[in-house]
């Protein structure tokens, strides 16, 4: 066998042989892979994408190894957390490697309404570790168990908590980060907010985010319930109001027009046929609040129980894209778009939208606050899929009605974000990968100073 | 001397001598006012009210035998707190009896984010004892030290807190009652939300609340700042700003338009001359995120202090009406109003009020959320006092700008309130004061079924 035709990463082994290498063709596939397949769009776009290799780094000294020995002979980089992003966040359009942060996992510390941890740490675990210390994480992705923190503020949005604190680019939420340079002697640098923002939902490809610091939320109380309607309008309204209050201190409030709520099969019980639901996770003491709300609306719950009670079993992994998920896994030929409402116009844009697709476009809505503190709410609507035309059409028309498309179809940064991306998160990958090695391809408006692939050492 | 002359009230000790009451005239005179100075008109319009006599019971027995004793023989009853109200909430309109609550102020309990205490109790002995448990009061009053929990249910808005969880009217943020009814055998009821709210800001007039209990906030860190800027309108969107972004935890923003930081004579230290000044209590790790908007807007900190450091001087003590009390003790020829800007329109309302009012209206303003969870302002303007009429037109030119006034300078519950009160709330009355003897022309729409001053039981 002529190892010279091999692609370079795979001698990354030889060169760092004290590194957890994983070389085996379909572990590699599987950590070359993430939850695009989501999309059918992007499962037909990147299903034989794949790295060459990937390793598993344990501390800073083997990431600094690894990254430096990648830049030394121009090997592309994709950073992994646990793959549960949606966009093809971890999926390496040019092979080289996967860098695969699961296991820097070090929980930091809590102080002060903050915490620090490794990017590598599952959100999760960081919750288990700092609620002893009176704090807990201010958002929670459905992926909680596996997502990890780096991965969230890579490719993330936010998720249960935004209600009340935003999502994670709301000014205030994250506080700093240390990132690594893509360079053959890496540099470790320590970037604050605002400047640490620049490296937000750019799925790791301006920079190697090895820990954040994030404000924390006070530990409560939650308790989580099912309110079911007979009618939209009325869960609609509810869901608005109950989001909207100040007063009533809140997790989550999911809106599920029927018949989304009969895809959920594991929560049957609470779910009456025909059904819209309200998944709601809220302050104890907010309880009676939410409860008279109810009855103005007359809806009923069907399901009420306290973290302590709800053992292992959360309603939010029914929730943001696990909503899809379990759909998905009763009907393959469901997918879904991402929607941005327009604050105090939502409930109505809502309404003429179902009115217009209903059947086709089953509405499920996450309420949150916007970066402007505005209550608001995002579709992540599930569509009967038919073709790549029409999933484009249902896309416009929500458009014409002044709803924002983040296309969750689309694997170019860019092309998720209506096509901008700041300029300023551009040019601070001249900075922190000045060779364009991380996942080289999925930032469209990077340009190369070396052609990609050359190696500037190799021209010496 | 004939005793039979004196008003009915003053037998009452003879009836029931082992209760605290208080019948020196100069006493009951001070106990039969409240901060209604604040307002010239008000101050011509009661400055002879006074009651006959007051008490100060330490029990629910102890009022239940005088609320009775009043009931049997017709006598006007006004309940008390500390008397920081300021529409003559705390002032007898047709003498009788002054109920002073002060001294009925257990601590109840804390759980599961809500606490329960006497109407009695002072706000800063609540959260006193509320703290270890890790619950604060959700709003402070500036008058926190000395008002009542019962006097800021009875006349009270909110306040410090109100940024994040709305007015004290907000749903979830009252969660019940304990009423005692004005009838000769008085009756106790428990009310629950939301047919307790109906008992709240009506000055104590339709219902004797002897304990609250009422949702909490966790117990955070908080820093006190003043943020000092050369331009009003810098200042004025930074204030806006800072109060909408939901990923910035704050207890406070208060905005100073110059030249109201020149009548704050204690922190003259950190207001340079001219400033325009915010006064800003926030989550520790919320400082620096609020520190990179400051920067935005080129205002510069000139204090900062964890509540710890602080020592017993608070910020908020110049805040909301203590603004007005501080500038006042310099210059009594000021006065002020009270207005509710439009959310979303409230920059752009401020700017063109400010344009046309500056020097005779200086803009002081609590940001808040609404009852709807909007972020808003509400003005607590300082004004030259010229005459009763230019007050009437200075309320007027608001009205015209779309700001609602809540008129400071009326001691009628109706004229405070855009000469409405909610019709459940007169009707309750019936139920709780059936012969209408809390302070018997305090509330307009109050229709008595006997005429006053007449006991049922005079005529069998």
């Amino acid at each position: 066998m002529n190892t010279s035709t091999l692609p370079r990463a795979t001698h990354l082994p030889n060169e760092l042989p004290g590194l957890d290498w994983v070389t085996d063709a379909a572990r590699v596939a599987r950590l070359s892979q993430d939850f695009a397949w989501f999309s059918p769009v992007l499962k037909r776009q990147l299903a034989d994408k794949t790295a060459d290799i990937a390793v598993r780094p344990r501390s800073e000294a083997e990431i600094a190894a690894v990254v430096g020995a990648c830049a030394r002979h121009a090997i592309p980089i994709t950073v992994r957390g646990s793959g549960t992003g949606n966009y093809g966040q971890a999926i390496p359009l040019h092979g080289g490697l996967i860098l695969d942060l699961s296991a820097y996992s070090g929980f930091g510390w809590v102080r002060g309404g903050a915490g620090r941890a490794q990017a590598g740490i599952r959100l999760a675990d960081f919750d288990r570790q700092a609620r002893p210390l009176g704090c807990e994480l201010r958002w929670l992705p459905s992926t909680f168990r596996s997502a990890t923190l780096g991965g969230l503020f890579g490719g993330g949005f936010g998720g249960a908590g935004s209600i009340t604190y935003g999502p994670v680019a709301a000014p205030g939420n994250v506080l700093g980060l240390r990132v690594m340079t893509v360079e053959p002697e890496p540099q470790i640098v320590e970037l604050r907010a605002p400047e640490a923002m620049l490296l937000h939902h750019t799925y790791g490809t301006n920079g190697i985010v090895l820990e954040l610091e994030v404000a924390l939320a006070p530990v409560l109380e939650w308790v989580e319930s099912i309110a079911v309607f007979e009618a939209f309008d009325a869960a609609l309204e509810f869901s608005s109001a109950l989001a909207s209050g100040p007063g009533l201190v809140k997790k989550e409030v999911c809106f599920l027009g029927a018949p989304v709520p009969a895809h959920l099969g594991p929560l049957a019980e609470y779910l009456p046929e025909g059904c819209h639901a309200v998944l709601i996770v809220m302050a104890e003491a907010s309880q009676p609040g939410m409860e008279n709300l109810l009855a103005d609306f007359g809806g009923r719950i069907t399901y009420r129980k306290t973290t302590a009670e709800s053992g292992s079993r959360t309603l939010l992994e029914y929730t943001w894209n696990h909503t899809t998920l379990v759909a998905m896994k009763t009907d393959r030929n469901l997918t879904y778009i991402q929607s941005g409402f327009e604050p105090a116009r939502h409930v109505e844009q809502v309404k003429a939208l179902e009115a217009l697709l209903a059947g086709e476009v089953m509405m499920h809505l996450e309420f949150l606050r916007t970066k402007e503190g505005r209550v608001n709410c995002s579709g992540l609507q599930l569509i009967r899929f038919s073709s790549e035309a029409r999933l484009d059409e249902i896309m416009q028309i929500h458009r014409d009605h002044g709803v924002a498309i983040n296309n969750p179809h689309a694997f170019i940064l860019e092309d998720g974000k209506q096509g901008q991306l700041d300029p300023a998160a551009v040019a601070i990958r001249r900075r922190f990968d000045p060779q364009g090695l991380l996942n080289p391809g999925k930032m469209r408006s990077w340009k190369p100073l070396t052609p990609p692939g050359t190696s500037p050492r190799a021209s010496c």
